[in-house]
Protein backbone atom coordinates (compact mmCIF):
# COMPACT_ATOMS: atom_id res chain seq x y z
CA UNK A 1 0.00 0.00 0.00
CA UNK A 2 1.24 3.39 -0.76
CA UNK A 3 1.36 6.08 1.27
CA UNK A 4 1.31 9.42 0.13
CA UNK A 5 0.52 12.85 2.10
CA UNK A 6 0.90 15.55 -1.04
CA UNK A 7 -1.05 16.33 -3.89
CA UNK A 8 1.81 16.34 -6.43
CA UNK A 9 2.09 12.79 -5.63
CA UNK A 10 -1.03 11.72 -5.68
CA UNK A 11 -1.69 13.18 -8.86
CA UNK A 12 1.76 10.96 -10.33
CA UNK A 13 -0.14 8.31 -8.56
CA UNK A 14 -2.94 8.10 -10.34
CA UNK A 15 -1.43 8.96 -13.54
CA UNK A 16 0.08 5.14 -13.31
CA UNK A 17 -3.06 3.66 -11.82
CA UNK A 18 -6.35 3.50 -14.05
CA UNK A 19 -9.56 2.32 -12.92
CA UNK A 20 -9.61 3.52 -9.00
CA UNK A 21 -12.10 3.37 -6.38
CA UNK A 22 -12.55 6.01 -4.03
CA UNK A 23 -13.43 5.34 -0.31
CA UNK A 24 -13.68 8.64 1.46
CA UNK A 25 -13.37 8.31 5.11
CA UNK A 26 -12.27 11.00 8.18
CA UNK A 27 -10.36 7.72 9.57
CA UNK A 28 -10.45 6.03 12.85
CA UNK A 29 -11.89 2.90 10.53
CA UNK A 30 -13.92 0.45 11.69
CA UNK A 31 -16.01 -2.56 10.05
CA UNK A 32 -18.11 -0.51 8.35
CA UNK A 33 -15.15 1.51 5.98
CA UNK A 34 -13.74 -1.94 6.19
CA UNK A 35 -16.86 -3.10 4.24
CA UNK A 36 -17.04 -0.03 1.95
CA UNK A 37 -12.99 -1.31 1.16
CA UNK A 38 -14.25 -4.87 0.20
CA UNK A 39 -17.27 -3.10 -2.09
CA UNK A 40 -14.95 -0.88 -3.94
CA UNK A 41 -12.70 -3.77 -4.69
CA UNK A 42 -15.59 -5.76 -6.34
CA UNK A 43 -15.90 -2.61 -8.44
CA UNK A 44 -12.30 -1.38 -10.09
CA UNK A 45 -8.90 -2.45 -10.22
CA UNK A 46 -7.60 0.28 -8.16
CA UNK A 47 -8.98 0.84 -4.33
CA UNK A 48 -7.84 4.36 -2.59
CA UNK A 49 -8.71 5.11 0.68
CA UNK A 50 -8.55 8.90 1.71
CA UNK A 51 -8.43 9.82 5.52
CA UNK A 52 -9.16 13.30 6.49
CA UNK A 53 -10.68 14.76 9.10
CA UNK A 54 -12.63 17.66 7.17
CA UNK A 55 -12.51 21.02 9.72
CA UNK A 56 -15.09 22.06 7.30
CA UNK A 57 -18.08 20.03 8.54
CA UNK A 58 -17.76 20.60 11.91
CA UNK A 59 -19.94 22.78 14.25
CA UNK A 60 -17.90 25.64 16.07
CA UNK A 61 -19.41 23.34 19.13
CA UNK A 62 -18.63 20.14 18.05
CA UNK A 63 -15.60 17.24 18.02
CA UNK A 64 -12.90 18.61 15.58
CA UNK A 65 -10.55 18.67 17.99
CA UNK A 66 -11.64 15.72 20.05
CA UNK A 67 -11.98 13.43 16.78
CA UNK A 68 -10.17 10.33 16.84
CA UNK A 69 -6.89 10.31 14.87
CA UNK A 70 -5.60 7.09 14.35
CA UNK A 71 -3.39 7.00 11.23
CA UNK A 72 -0.88 4.23 12.14
CA UNK A 73 -3.58 1.58 13.17
CA UNK A 74 -5.95 2.83 10.20
CA UNK A 75 -3.08 2.36 7.90
CA UNK A 76 -2.55 -1.65 8.98
CA UNK A 77 -5.88 -2.61 8.71
CA UNK A 78 -5.85 -0.81 5.20
CA UNK A 79 -2.77 -2.49 4.59
CA UNK A 80 -4.11 -6.14 5.72
CA UNK A 81 -7.41 -5.45 3.86
CA UNK A 82 -5.35 -4.84 0.66
CA UNK A 83 -5.74 -1.15 -0.31
CA UNK A 84 -3.95 0.21 -2.95
CA UNK A 85 -3.33 3.72 -2.15
CA UNK A 86 -4.26 5.80 1.80
CA UNK A 87 -4.19 9.51 0.86
CA UNK A 88 -4.01 11.07 3.92
CA UNK A 89 -3.36 15.06 3.31
CA UNK A 90 -2.94 17.45 6.00
CA UNK A 91 -5.57 20.39 6.31
CA UNK A 92 -2.57 22.67 4.40
CA UNK A 93 -3.11 20.56 1.50
CA UNK A 94 -6.49 20.50 0.98
CA UNK A 95 -7.26 24.19 2.66
CA UNK A 96 -4.64 26.20 2.39
CA UNK A 97 -6.56 29.27 2.99
CA UNK A 98 -9.57 31.17 3.37
CA UNK A 99 -12.16 28.64 1.56
CA UNK A 100 -13.14 31.18 -1.08
CA UNK A 101 -15.60 28.94 -3.78
CA UNK A 102 -18.18 26.21 -1.92
CA UNK A 103 -21.09 24.44 -2.85
CA UNK A 104 -24.33 25.97 -2.32
CA UNK A 105 -26.77 23.29 -1.53
CA UNK A 106 -30.70 22.68 -1.73
CA UNK A 107 -33.03 22.65 1.13
CA UNK A 108 -32.43 19.47 1.89
CA UNK A 109 -29.38 20.42 3.52
CA UNK A 110 -30.74 22.51 6.13
CA UNK A 111 -33.14 19.56 6.81
CA UNK A 112 -32.85 16.68 9.09
CA UNK A 113 -28.86 16.41 10.50
CA UNK A 114 -28.63 20.15 8.60
CA UNK A 115 -30.93 21.98 10.85
CA UNK A 116 -29.02 21.37 13.73
CA UNK A 117 -25.43 21.65 12.16
CA UNK A 118 -25.48 24.20 9.95
CA UNK A 119 -23.19 24.50 7.24
CA UNK A 120 -22.69 20.44 7.77
CA UNK A 121 -23.29 19.50 4.46
CA UNK A 122 -21.91 22.48 2.63
CA UNK A 123 -18.67 21.44 4.08
CA UNK A 124 -19.04 17.62 3.33
CA UNK A 125 -20.12 18.87 -0.38
CA UNK A 126 -16.99 21.16 -0.87
CA UNK A 127 -14.30 18.72 0.86
CA UNK A 128 -15.83 15.62 -1.17
CA UNK A 129 -15.74 17.24 -4.57
CA UNK A 130 -12.07 18.90 -4.05
CA UNK A 131 -11.21 14.92 -3.02
CA UNK A 132 -13.29 13.49 -6.21
CA UNK A 133 -11.27 16.00 -8.88
CA UNK A 134 -7.59 15.21 -6.73
CA UNK A 135 -8.32 10.99 -6.79
CA UNK A 136 -10.37 11.24 -10.03
CA UNK A 137 -11.90 8.16 -9.02
CA UNK A 138 -14.12 5.77 -11.34
CA UNK A 139 -16.38 5.10 -8.57
CA UNK A 140 -16.79 5.95 -4.87
CA UNK A 141 -18.13 4.17 -2.06
CA UNK A 142 -20.05 6.22 0.62
CA UNK A 143 -22.17 4.12 3.74
CA UNK A 144 -25.77 4.07 3.80
CA UNK A 145 -25.31 5.17 7.64
CA UNK A 146 -25.17 8.63 6.78
CA UNK A 147 -28.20 8.36 4.68
CA UNK A 148 -28.56 12.47 4.23
CA UNK A 149 -24.71 12.71 3.49
CA UNK A 150 -25.23 9.98 0.59
CA UNK A 151 -28.22 11.68 -0.95
CA UNK A 152 -26.66 15.29 -1.17
CA UNK A 153 -23.58 13.48 -2.71
CA UNK A 154 -25.56 11.78 -5.47
CA UNK A 155 -27.39 14.86 -5.63
CA UNK A 156 -24.15 16.87 -5.89
CA UNK A 157 -22.63 14.04 -8.85
CA UNK A 158 -25.96 14.50 -10.92
CA UNK A 159 -26.39 18.33 -10.53
CA UNK A 160 -22.84 18.97 -11.85
CA UNK A 161 -22.35 15.65 -13.88
CA UNK A 162 -19.21 14.36 -11.50
CA UNK A 163 -18.39 11.39 -14.18
CA UNK A 164 -18.20 8.79 -11.19
CA UNK A 165 -20.43 6.22 -10.17
CA UNK A 166 -21.51 6.08 -6.50
CA UNK A 167 -21.79 2.96 -4.86
CA UNK A 168 -23.87 2.98 -1.26
CA UNK A 169 -22.70 0.30 1.24
CA UNK A 170 -25.08 -1.40 3.63
CA UNK A 171 -24.77 -0.02 7.40
CA UNK A 172 -22.68 -2.56 9.36
CA UNK A 173 -24.05 -3.25 13.14
CA UNK A 174 -23.08 -4.72 16.07
CA UNK A 175 -24.46 -7.75 17.34
CA UNK A 176 -27.12 -5.91 19.48
CA UNK A 177 -28.18 -3.63 16.10
CA UNK A 178 -25.91 -0.30 16.92
CA UNK A 179 -25.16 1.04 13.69
CA UNK A 180 -21.02 1.11 13.63
CA UNK A 181 -19.56 4.55 14.35
CA UNK A 182 -16.43 6.29 15.47
CA UNK A 183 -18.98 8.16 18.18
CA UNK A 184 -19.75 5.30 19.46
CA UNK A 185 -16.33 5.00 21.58
CA UNK A 186 -17.52 8.30 23.32
CA UNK A 187 -20.17 6.40 24.86
CA UNK A 188 -19.96 5.49 28.90
CA UNK A 189 -20.47 1.47 29.26
CA UNK A 190 -23.95 2.10 30.39
CA UNK A 191 -25.05 4.01 27.52
CA UNK A 192 -23.44 1.82 24.79
CA UNK A 193 -25.74 -1.19 26.44
CA UNK A 194 -28.65 1.54 25.70
CA UNK A 195 -27.82 2.53 22.15
CA UNK A 196 -29.55 -0.08 20.29
CA UNK A 197 -33.01 1.23 21.52
CA UNK A 198 -32.08 3.68 18.51
CA UNK A 199 -32.12 1.26 16.09
CA UNK A 200 -34.90 -0.59 17.65
CA UNK A 201 -37.20 2.15 17.43
CA UNK A 202 -36.74 2.42 13.75
CA UNK A 203 -37.00 -1.12 13.51
CA UNK A 204 -40.55 -0.65 15.03
CA UNK A 205 -41.80 1.61 12.67
CA UNK A 206 -40.60 0.05 9.57
CA UNK A 207 -42.58 -2.95 10.85
CA UNK A 208 -45.78 -0.76 11.79
CA UNK A 209 -45.28 1.24 8.75
CA UNK A 210 -45.83 -1.02 6.39
CA UNK A 211 -50.08 -1.81 7.85
CA UNK A 212 -52.36 -0.05 5.64
CA UNK A 213 -54.10 2.37 8.15
CA UNK A 214 -50.70 3.71 9.49
CA UNK A 215 -51.04 6.78 10.31
CA UNK A 216 -47.01 7.71 9.75
CA UNK A 217 -46.51 10.80 12.17
CA UNK A 218 -48.26 8.78 14.92
CA UNK A 219 -45.61 6.19 14.61
CA UNK A 220 -42.52 8.82 14.82
CA UNK A 221 -44.23 10.78 17.76
CA UNK A 222 -44.25 7.52 19.49
CA UNK A 223 -40.71 6.73 18.85
CA UNK A 224 -39.74 10.25 20.14
CA UNK A 225 -41.80 9.43 22.99
CA UNK A 226 -40.44 6.28 23.76
CA UNK A 227 -36.74 7.35 23.25
CA UNK A 228 -37.14 10.58 25.53
CA UNK A 229 -38.50 8.27 28.24
CA UNK A 230 -35.86 6.00 28.27
CA UNK A 231 -33.50 8.87 28.76
CA UNK A 232 -32.30 9.89 25.00
CA UNK A 233 -32.86 13.50 23.50
CA UNK A 234 -34.07 12.98 20.15
CA UNK A 235 -33.45 15.07 17.37
CA UNK A 236 -35.66 13.83 14.66
CA UNK A 237 -37.57 10.63 13.68
CA UNK A 238 -38.45 11.22 10.05
CA UNK A 239 -40.08 8.78 7.23
CA UNK A 240 -38.97 10.31 3.68
CA UNK A 241 -38.79 8.72 0.51
CA UNK A 242 -35.34 7.15 -0.86
CA UNK A 243 -34.14 11.22 -1.49
CA UNK A 244 -35.03 12.22 1.80
CA UNK A 245 -38.33 14.37 0.40
CA UNK A 246 -41.27 13.97 2.25
CA UNK A 247 -43.22 11.15 1.27
CA UNK A 248 -45.91 11.31 -0.90
CA UNK A 249 -48.89 8.16 -0.84
CA UNK A 250 -47.69 7.04 -3.53
CA UNK A 251 -44.30 6.83 -2.93
CA UNK A 252 -43.63 3.03 -1.58
CA UNK A 253 -39.54 2.80 -1.52
CA UNK A 254 -39.18 4.20 2.13
CA UNK A 255 -36.48 4.86 4.94
CA UNK A 256 -36.69 6.23 8.47
CA UNK A 257 -34.20 8.49 9.74
CA UNK A 258 -33.10 9.12 12.88
CA UNK A 259 -31.21 11.01 15.23
CA UNK A 260 -30.68 11.17 19.42
CA UNK A 261 -28.31 12.06 21.70
CA UNK A 262 -27.08 9.59 24.70
CA UNK A 263 -25.85 11.82 26.89
CA UNK A 264 -22.90 13.82 24.74
CA UNK A 265 -22.89 11.65 22.29
CA UNK A 266 -25.33 12.20 18.89
CA UNK A 267 -25.73 8.99 17.18
CA UNK A 268 -27.89 8.80 13.99
CA UNK A 269 -29.38 5.34 11.87
CA UNK A 270 -31.56 4.71 9.67
CA UNK A 271 -33.55 2.03 8.49
CA UNK A 272 -34.85 1.38 4.40
CA UNK A 273 -38.10 0.14 3.81
CA UNK A 274 -40.62 -0.43 1.72
CA UNK A 275 -44.83 -0.18 1.76
CA UNK A 276 -47.62 -1.35 -0.52
CA UNK A 277 -49.27 1.08 -2.64
CA UNK A 278 -51.80 2.97 -0.96
CA UNK B 1 -15.51 17.59 -36.93
CA UNK B 2 -18.09 15.37 -35.12
CA UNK B 3 -21.44 17.31 -33.75
CA UNK B 4 -22.46 16.15 -30.59
CA UNK B 5 -26.05 17.28 -29.08
CA UNK B 6 -25.88 14.58 -26.12
CA UNK B 7 -24.31 13.76 -23.24
CA UNK B 8 -24.01 9.44 -24.03
CA UNK B 9 -22.81 10.32 -27.12
CA UNK B 10 -20.35 13.11 -25.92
CA UNK B 11 -18.89 10.60 -22.86
CA UNK B 12 -18.44 7.94 -25.82
CA UNK B 13 -16.33 10.53 -27.54
CA UNK B 14 -13.73 11.24 -25.15
CA UNK B 15 -13.57 7.87 -23.92
CA UNK B 16 -11.78 7.96 -27.73
CA UNK B 17 -10.25 10.93 -27.87
CA UNK B 18 -7.65 11.61 -25.26
CA UNK B 19 -5.51 14.97 -24.50
CA UNK B 20 -8.49 17.27 -25.33
CA UNK B 21 -8.93 21.25 -25.03
CA UNK B 22 -12.10 22.45 -24.49
CA UNK B 23 -13.19 26.00 -25.53
CA UNK B 24 -16.81 27.00 -23.97
CA UNK B 25 -18.66 29.10 -26.14
CA UNK B 26 -22.20 30.78 -26.27
CA UNK B 27 -21.54 30.43 -29.91
CA UNK B 28 -22.09 33.22 -32.50
CA UNK B 29 -18.67 33.25 -33.11
CA UNK B 30 -16.11 35.86 -34.13
CA UNK B 31 -12.55 35.99 -34.43
CA UNK B 32 -11.95 36.28 -30.25
CA UNK B 33 -13.34 32.63 -30.63
CA UNK B 34 -11.25 31.50 -33.34
CA UNK B 35 -8.27 32.80 -31.65
CA UNK B 36 -9.29 30.55 -28.43
CA UNK B 37 -9.53 27.89 -30.93
CA UNK B 38 -6.10 28.00 -32.05
CA UNK B 39 -4.40 28.38 -29.28
CA UNK B 40 -6.47 25.50 -27.19
CA UNK B 41 -4.67 23.43 -30.87
CA UNK B 42 -1.18 24.03 -29.48
CA UNK B 43 -1.78 22.73 -26.57
CA UNK B 44 -3.94 19.77 -27.18
CA UNK B 45 -4.02 16.92 -29.46
CA UNK B 46 -7.71 17.17 -29.57
CA UNK B 47 -9.89 20.56 -29.97
CA UNK B 48 -13.51 20.38 -28.70
CA UNK B 49 -15.69 23.56 -28.79
CA UNK B 50 -18.61 23.97 -26.79
CA UNK B 51 -21.81 26.10 -27.57
CA UNK B 52 -24.33 26.41 -25.16
CA UNK B 53 -26.40 29.56 -24.57
CA UNK B 54 -26.50 29.41 -20.73
CA UNK B 55 -29.82 30.56 -19.26
CA UNK B 56 -28.61 30.32 -15.67
CA UNK B 57 -26.40 33.77 -16.46
CA UNK B 58 -28.54 35.83 -18.16
CA UNK B 59 -30.78 37.74 -15.53
CA UNK B 60 -34.63 38.48 -15.80
CA UNK B 61 -34.31 41.89 -17.61
CA UNK B 62 -31.11 40.84 -19.44
CA UNK B 63 -30.88 39.50 -23.70
CA UNK B 64 -30.96 35.53 -23.52
CA UNK B 65 -34.17 35.40 -25.81
CA UNK B 66 -32.36 37.75 -28.47
CA UNK B 67 -29.08 36.22 -27.64
CA UNK B 68 -27.96 35.31 -31.19
CA UNK B 69 -27.71 31.75 -32.05
CA UNK B 70 -26.48 30.86 -35.23
CA UNK B 71 -25.12 27.11 -35.11
CA UNK B 72 -25.20 26.07 -38.31
CA UNK B 73 -22.57 29.30 -39.49
CA UNK B 74 -20.58 28.63 -35.83
CA UNK B 75 -20.31 24.82 -37.34
CA UNK B 76 -18.53 26.06 -40.48
CA UNK B 77 -16.50 28.22 -39.23
CA UNK B 78 -15.24 25.46 -36.77
CA UNK B 79 -15.05 22.99 -39.34
CA UNK B 80 -12.89 25.01 -41.17
CA UNK B 81 -10.43 25.79 -38.05
CA UNK B 82 -10.14 22.13 -37.73
CA UNK B 83 -11.74 21.55 -34.84
CA UNK B 84 -12.59 18.12 -34.02
CA UNK B 85 -15.36 18.10 -31.63
CA UNK B 86 -18.60 20.89 -31.43
CA UNK B 87 -20.69 19.66 -28.49
CA UNK B 88 -24.02 21.92 -28.96
CA UNK B 89 -26.75 20.56 -26.43
CA UNK B 90 -30.07 21.71 -25.88
CA UNK B 91 -30.91 23.40 -22.31
CA UNK B 92 -33.08 19.69 -21.62
CA UNK B 93 -29.34 18.07 -21.63
CA UNK B 94 -28.10 20.58 -19.37
CA UNK B 95 -30.64 21.40 -16.83
CA UNK B 96 -32.91 18.95 -17.07
CA UNK B 97 -34.96 19.90 -13.99
CA UNK B 98 -34.99 22.65 -11.58
CA UNK B 99 -31.24 23.36 -9.86
CA UNK B 100 -30.75 21.90 -6.91
CA UNK B 101 -27.06 22.49 -6.20
CA UNK B 102 -25.01 25.55 -7.39
CA UNK B 103 -21.27 27.03 -7.04
CA UNK B 104 -21.20 29.31 -4.00
CA UNK B 105 -18.72 32.62 -4.94
CA UNK B 106 -16.84 34.81 -3.02
CA UNK B 107 -17.92 38.44 -2.49
CA UNK B 108 -15.87 38.98 -6.06
CA UNK B 109 -18.57 37.70 -7.84
CA UNK B 110 -21.05 40.61 -6.63
CA UNK B 111 -18.45 43.23 -7.69
CA UNK B 112 -17.84 45.01 -10.98
CA UNK B 113 -20.20 42.94 -13.56
CA UNK B 114 -21.44 40.96 -10.49
CA UNK B 115 -23.10 44.43 -8.75
CA UNK B 116 -25.28 45.00 -11.89
CA UNK B 117 -25.60 40.87 -12.20
CA UNK B 118 -27.23 39.56 -9.88
CA UNK B 119 -26.45 35.57 -9.98
CA UNK B 120 -24.48 35.71 -13.53
CA UNK B 121 -20.96 34.75 -12.22
CA UNK B 122 -22.93 31.34 -9.87
CA UNK B 123 -24.70 30.88 -13.67
CA UNK B 124 -20.98 30.64 -15.26
CA UNK B 125 -19.53 28.70 -12.40
CA UNK B 126 -21.94 26.10 -12.46
CA UNK B 127 -22.70 25.31 -15.94
CA UNK B 128 -18.53 25.24 -16.43
CA UNK B 129 -18.12 23.08 -13.89
CA UNK B 130 -20.91 21.24 -15.49
CA UNK B 131 -19.16 21.69 -18.84
CA UNK B 132 -15.74 20.43 -17.01
CA UNK B 133 -17.88 17.25 -16.12
CA UNK B 134 -19.14 16.38 -19.21
CA UNK B 135 -16.08 16.95 -21.69
CA UNK B 136 -13.29 16.23 -19.05
CA UNK B 137 -10.62 18.35 -21.15
CA UNK B 138 -7.05 18.41 -19.90
CA UNK B 139 -6.77 22.35 -20.64
CA UNK B 140 -9.80 24.86 -21.30
CA UNK B 141 -9.17 28.25 -23.20
CA UNK B 142 -11.45 31.31 -21.76
CA UNK B 143 -10.46 34.57 -23.52
CA UNK B 144 -9.26 37.79 -21.11
CA UNK B 145 -11.94 40.22 -22.74
CA UNK B 146 -14.48 38.69 -19.73
CA UNK B 147 -11.46 39.33 -17.08
CA UNK B 148 -13.72 38.50 -14.12
CA UNK B 149 -15.07 35.65 -15.58
CA UNK B 150 -12.11 33.97 -16.24
CA UNK B 151 -10.57 34.86 -12.85
CA UNK B 152 -13.58 33.22 -11.05
CA UNK B 153 -13.26 29.81 -13.03
CA UNK B 154 -9.86 30.46 -12.35
CA UNK B 155 -10.53 30.56 -8.43
CA UNK B 156 -13.22 27.86 -8.89
CA UNK B 157 -10.27 25.55 -10.46
CA UNK B 158 -7.96 25.70 -7.73
CA UNK B 159 -10.42 26.01 -4.83
CA UNK B 160 -12.22 22.79 -6.02
CA UNK B 161 -8.68 21.21 -7.37
CA UNK B 162 -10.48 20.57 -10.78
CA UNK B 163 -7.81 18.72 -13.04
CA UNK B 164 -7.72 21.32 -15.79
CA UNK B 165 -5.52 23.61 -17.15
CA UNK B 166 -7.07 27.15 -17.46
CA UNK B 167 -5.13 28.92 -20.35
CA UNK B 168 -6.28 32.53 -21.18
CA UNK B 169 -6.33 34.01 -24.60
CA UNK B 170 -5.70 38.05 -25.72
CA UNK B 171 -8.21 39.80 -26.56
CA UNK B 172 -9.26 40.32 -30.33
CA UNK B 173 -9.71 43.79 -31.59
CA UNK B 174 -11.04 45.23 -34.49
CA UNK B 175 -8.79 47.73 -36.45
CA UNK B 176 -10.12 50.62 -34.48
CA UNK B 177 -9.19 49.35 -31.31
CA UNK B 178 -12.91 47.51 -30.20
CA UNK B 179 -12.67 44.59 -28.17
CA UNK B 180 -15.00 41.62 -30.29
CA UNK B 181 -18.16 40.57 -28.88
CA UNK B 182 -21.17 38.84 -29.92
CA UNK B 183 -22.79 41.94 -28.73
CA UNK B 184 -21.12 44.31 -31.09
CA UNK B 185 -23.98 43.47 -32.97
CA UNK B 186 -26.67 45.16 -31.05
CA UNK B 187 -24.78 48.48 -31.84
CA UNK B 188 -26.14 50.62 -34.20
CA UNK B 189 -23.56 52.42 -36.89
CA UNK B 190 -23.28 55.69 -35.13
CA UNK B 191 -22.76 53.71 -31.88
CA UNK B 192 -20.36 51.56 -33.41
CA UNK B 193 -18.32 54.26 -34.43
CA UNK B 194 -18.59 55.58 -31.07
CA UNK B 195 -17.70 52.26 -29.69
CA UNK B 196 -13.52 52.48 -29.43
CA UNK B 197 -14.01 55.43 -27.04
CA UNK B 198 -14.29 52.74 -24.06
CA UNK B 199 -11.15 51.21 -24.89
CA UNK B 200 -9.24 54.66 -25.46
CA UNK B 201 -10.01 55.30 -21.42
CA UNK B 202 -8.64 52.09 -20.55
CA UNK B 203 -5.57 53.05 -23.01
CA UNK B 204 -5.23 56.49 -21.68
CA UNK B 205 -5.40 55.29 -17.86
CA UNK B 206 -3.03 52.41 -17.98
CA UNK B 207 -0.57 55.24 -19.97
CA UNK B 208 -1.32 57.75 -16.97
CA UNK B 209 -0.99 55.46 -14.10
CA UNK B 210 2.33 54.32 -14.99
CA UNK B 211 3.59 58.03 -13.84
CA UNK B 212 4.87 57.77 -9.91
CA UNK B 213 2.95 60.39 -8.82
CA UNK B 214 -0.25 58.92 -10.52
CA UNK B 215 -3.97 59.57 -8.68
CA UNK B 216 -5.53 56.49 -9.22
CA UNK B 217 -8.72 57.28 -8.25
CA UNK B 218 -8.90 60.34 -10.35
CA UNK B 219 -7.89 58.34 -13.43
CA UNK B 220 -10.59 56.13 -13.08
CA UNK B 221 -13.40 58.91 -12.31
CA UNK B 222 -11.89 61.11 -15.48
CA UNK B 223 -11.84 58.02 -17.24
CA UNK B 224 -15.87 57.98 -15.95
CA UNK B 225 -16.86 61.69 -16.81
CA UNK B 226 -15.46 61.40 -19.95
CA UNK B 227 -17.44 58.77 -21.10
CA UNK B 228 -20.64 60.02 -19.69
CA UNK B 229 -19.77 63.06 -21.74
CA UNK B 230 -19.57 61.50 -24.66
CA UNK B 231 -23.39 59.94 -24.38
CA UNK B 232 -22.03 56.59 -22.08
CA UNK B 233 -23.80 55.54 -19.17
CA UNK B 234 -20.82 53.96 -16.75
CA UNK B 235 -21.10 51.16 -15.34
CA UNK B 236 -17.37 50.94 -13.74
CA UNK B 237 -14.35 52.16 -14.80
CA UNK B 238 -11.62 50.41 -11.88
CA UNK B 239 -7.87 49.68 -11.61
CA UNK B 240 -7.37 46.49 -9.69
CA UNK B 241 -5.07 43.96 -9.32
CA UNK B 242 -4.61 40.90 -11.86
CA UNK B 243 -6.63 38.71 -9.05
CA UNK B 244 -9.46 41.71 -9.41
CA UNK B 245 -8.46 42.68 -6.12
CA UNK B 246 -8.43 46.37 -4.57
CA UNK B 247 -4.89 46.72 -5.39
CA UNK B 248 -2.32 47.69 -2.95
CA UNK B 249 0.70 50.19 -3.08
CA UNK B 250 2.53 46.86 -3.70
CA UNK B 251 1.22 45.49 -6.84
CA UNK B 252 2.78 46.12 -9.54
CA UNK B 253 0.78 43.96 -12.02
CA UNK B 254 -2.31 45.65 -12.69
CA UNK B 255 -5.70 45.49 -14.73
CA UNK B 256 -8.08 48.18 -15.56
CA UNK B 257 -11.60 47.48 -16.12
CA UNK B 258 -13.96 48.90 -17.72
CA UNK B 259 -18.10 48.38 -18.49
CA UNK B 260 -20.10 51.13 -19.79
CA UNK B 261 -23.65 51.12 -21.46
CA UNK B 262 -23.86 52.68 -25.15
CA UNK B 263 -27.19 53.41 -25.84
CA UNK B 264 -29.52 49.77 -24.75
CA UNK B 265 -25.96 48.13 -25.44
CA UNK B 266 -23.45 47.09 -22.63
CA UNK B 267 -20.09 46.60 -23.52
CA UNK B 268 -17.16 45.54 -21.61
CA UNK B 269 -13.31 45.98 -22.12
CA UNK B 270 -9.70 45.82 -19.72
CA UNK B 271 -6.20 45.95 -20.36
CA UNK B 272 -3.31 44.58 -18.13
CA UNK B 273 -0.71 47.04 -17.27
CA UNK B 274 2.38 46.86 -15.42
CA UNK B 275 3.83 49.81 -13.04
CA UNK B 276 7.16 50.79 -10.75
CA UNK B 277 7.21 49.69 -7.28
CA UNK B 278 6.04 52.10 -5.09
Amino acid sequence: MKLIHHIAELRTWREANPHVALVPTMGNLHEGHLHLVNLARQHAEHVAVSIFVNPLQFGPTEDFTRYPRTLERDADKLRECGVDLLFAPDVSQILPATPRCQIALPALANQLCGATRPGHFVGVATIVLKLFNLVQPDIACFGKKDYQQLSIIRMMVEDFNVPIEIIAGETQRAADGLALSSRNQYLTPDERARAPQLFQQLQLITHLAQQADANVSQLEQNAWQTLAEAGWQPDYIQIRNRHLAEPTPQDQQLVVVGAARLGNTRLIDNLEFSRQPA
